[in-house]
Formats: structure tokens, C-alpha cells, sequence
């Protein structure tokens, strides 16, 4: 089973992705445990504060090193983790292969940045891997940490219904996803496209990669051109 | 004021990260309005049903096409909207450029995808605008549109305490940020940089220049050859 621990000084943000959907179905399968740790509850400030002003002037508070030291500390007294990841834009880049790589872990820390940013000592003496979901400044790494977790849960074996429906995702294979449709046939004047309908599996399937092609050229050429030096 | 409407099957994953951290505030300062929509409200079924098997077979259900067209038309009986985004892996990548320009806007809407995919005719006639939020595949477009409400809220004037905070942030400028430390200044036997103490700004600007550039270049060389291309 996985587990994962999510280190936050905004924990009751993480609660309501964690208790629905996916997620919520791989913890109640016990195909997943997920914790949320409150840092606050690690600081040794009298008025249990995680946040200072960052040396050398600036906007923005920074988060101390302390409690997120003794938190990862009492964590990892207890078991060993494969990764203690820290969510930030100023690092490489989570992609489908990290998740990938990741949901065949047994015990991951993810921790959530807040305020302007933590101290670097956290990042130099603790953090094993740092990523970003993208080239965006979000208010924190709460969002993003859910992300992840979400991308590598539904990777767990069982979680899914549907075990075909992983495998033939977006990514799975460098392209796009081809476009979907369901009943009924015409909606609002607005018939299907005909292959669909067909009952011709061969025509459907070549139908569709032909616009997985055609999608990810068009809106992605980064990742064409990566499939066609994949072939 | 901002106002973003949110349309969802699953509208409960949504409640806990928008009524706290920054989205809370803004909400609180009156400074952004937003509102969840349960999807399956909208359905004319007899059972709320809002997914369907895809046409020429294949894993996963597809959301039906009815349930969001009402919904959107709903909503825009009411008010006039910038632009209908649907948040879904197969689309262009969404970058805090994009943030910059919604925050701008008045009135949004973003679908949340889930299940398999969505009928491509919501697409082809009612979105006016697709993101991804990377190259990873999620349970649902929950997070994502929680992602770019939270990048967007952020902007908005007032909602920050510290007005600078934003403006110094990562990708304002196209580097990554530099290195923060806090109190102490020295953790466990770890000093800070020297530079940080010295009190002559000028010196810890340029050193947080070069650590700017020194990282982008590193971890996103992507990045650092637009930050060339850009002086």
C-alpha cells in the first residue's frame, strides 16, 4: 500500500479533494493512506508562528526551518520514504513519468510551501525532490501536492474501475486524446461523426489515432515531434 | 468584481481549498465571487444521470452533452461571460501569462471534466477556451480549475496583504525565484549566505540576480534562452 503524508500550514484546504472521488475510493480500498500533518503543530514558538521575515529585505514572509525539521524528523523515525518532495515553481516540471515512477513508491512526504517561500536550509538538508505543476505562481503548494497525489493514486492498481481506462489516456502513449462522444447520435442538430457509428472496429480505431495525430500537431507540436522520433 | 463559476459532477471535492487560504479572502474582501454548480442538477434524466458509454466503443463513461448545455445556458441567461474554459489534458498548457489576462475579465466559467472525457459537441459549441494544467492525467478537472481559480483570485488587486508580494514572484520577470532564508541565521549549525546579513542592498539584489539565473538556467533551460531572447 501507499502511503503518502502531506505537510501543510493550511491543512483543512487538503480535506475535501482527499474525501472525494478517486482519492477517497483508494483509501476507503485501503489501496492508499493518506495523512495530513498540521507543520504548525511542530513549531516550538510560543505562539506555535512558522513564518518570519526573510533576510536580506523583501515582500513576503518565509517558512522556518524548524517545525519542518522536527516534523519530517518524527515521520521518518517512525518509516523510510522513497522521496521527500516539496511543491514549488522554481523547479523541474511533474510529468505522467514522474507519476508514473512515483506510484510504484511505498512511502512519500510531500511538502506544501506557503507564504512568499521556506527557507532554503529545508530545500538543501531535507527536500530529496522538488517539482513544479507548471509555469504558474499558485498561493501555495496545497493545490499542487493534491495534484499529485491524484495523479499518482489513480495509478495504483484497483483504483481505477475500469483497468483499460488508465492505459488509454492522454500521454500514455506521447499523444492527445482523441475526441469522445456519447448518446444520443444527433444533439441539437448535431449528428456524430459517422465512423462511430460504423460498428467497424478497425476504421474507428484508425479514425482515432488519426486524431490523436492530427490534436497533438496542431496544439502540441513539442510533443508531436517527440512522438515521431519515438517511432 | 470577479466572478467565476465553477460546473462540476463531483462539486464537494471543491468546497474545502475555496473557503480558505487566498480564494477565502478574496471571497471574504468581496473581491471575487465564486460560485460551485452541481452538473447532475441540470440533467433531464429520471435518475440525474450525466455519463454515457462512448460511441465505437473503448474504456471509460463520457459526460453527456445535455446537462452542460443547459446549465451554461443557465448561467448565461443571467450574465454576459469572457470566456467558457474547459479545463482537460489535451489543450494548451495553461502559464501564468494566461492568469494575468483572466484576471482582467469579469465573468468566467470552467467545466470541470471527469469520467473518460466529455461529448466533443460541448466543446465544439459552448467552450470558448481549453487549458491543461500539464502533461499528466488527473481523475477529473477538479483540481486543475481549482488551480487556475486559485492563480487568477491571487491577482486580483487587494487580495494580497503585501501588494510587492506578487509582482516578485516566479515567471513575473521569466526566471525562477531566489533562494529565501528566515530567523534563524544560524539552524543547526547551517548558516545563511553572508551577503543576506550585509545590509547593502545593492549586493543582495545582484546576488539574487545571479541565483535567479544561475537556477533558471539549471533546472529550466527552456526558460532561460526566452529570458535571453526577452533582454
Amino acid at each position: 500500500m501507499l502511503r503518502i503524508d502531506l505537510l501543510s500550514v493550511v491543512p483543512e484546504m487538503l480535506h475535501s479533494p482527499l474525501d472525494h472521488s478517486i482519492i477517497r475510493n483508494a483509501r476507503d480500498k485501503q489501496l492508499a493512506e493518506i495523512e495530513v500533518h498540521n507543520i504548525r503543530d511542530y513549531s516550538t514558538h510560543k505562539h506555535r508562528k512558522v513564518d518570519d521575515y526573510p533576510f536580506g529585505g523583501g515582500a513576503g514572509m518565509v517558512l522556518t526551518a524548524q517545525p519542518v525539521f522536527d516534523c519530517t524528523e518524527a515521520l521518518k523515525a517512525v518509516r523510510s520514504y522513497d522521496e521527500i518532495i516539496f511543491m514549488t515553481p522554481d523547479a523541474p516540471v511533474f510529468t505522467q513519468q514522474d507519476a508514473n515512477r512515483l506510484s510504484l513508491c511505498s512511502n512519500l512526504i510531500i511538502l506544501c510551501g506557503h507564504y512568499k517561500g521556506i527557507d532554503q536550509r529545508i530545500r538543501d538538508e531535507i527536500i530529496t525532490k522538488e517539482y513544479s505543476i507548471g509555469d504558474f505562481v499558485l498561493s501555495g503548494g496545497e493545490l499542487p501536492a493534491l495534484v499529485v497525489t491524484d495523479a499518482i493514486v489513480r495509478l495504483l492498481p484497483g483504483v481505477l474501475g475500469d483497468a483499460e481506462s488508465a492505459l488509454t489516456d492522454s500521454f500514455m502513449d506521447g499523444l492527445l486524446d482523441a475526441p469522445h462522444y456519447t448518446r444520443p447520435a444527433e444533439f441539437r442538430g448535431i449528428p456524430i461523426p459517422e465512423v462511430l457509428r460504423s460498428g467497424d472496429h478497425k476504421r474507428v480505431q484508425q479514425w482515432r489515432q488519426q486524431q490523436m495525430e492530427d490534436k497533438t500537431k496542431r496544439l502540441r507540436p513539442d510533443l508531436y515531434n517527440q512522438f515521431l522520433n519515438n517511432q
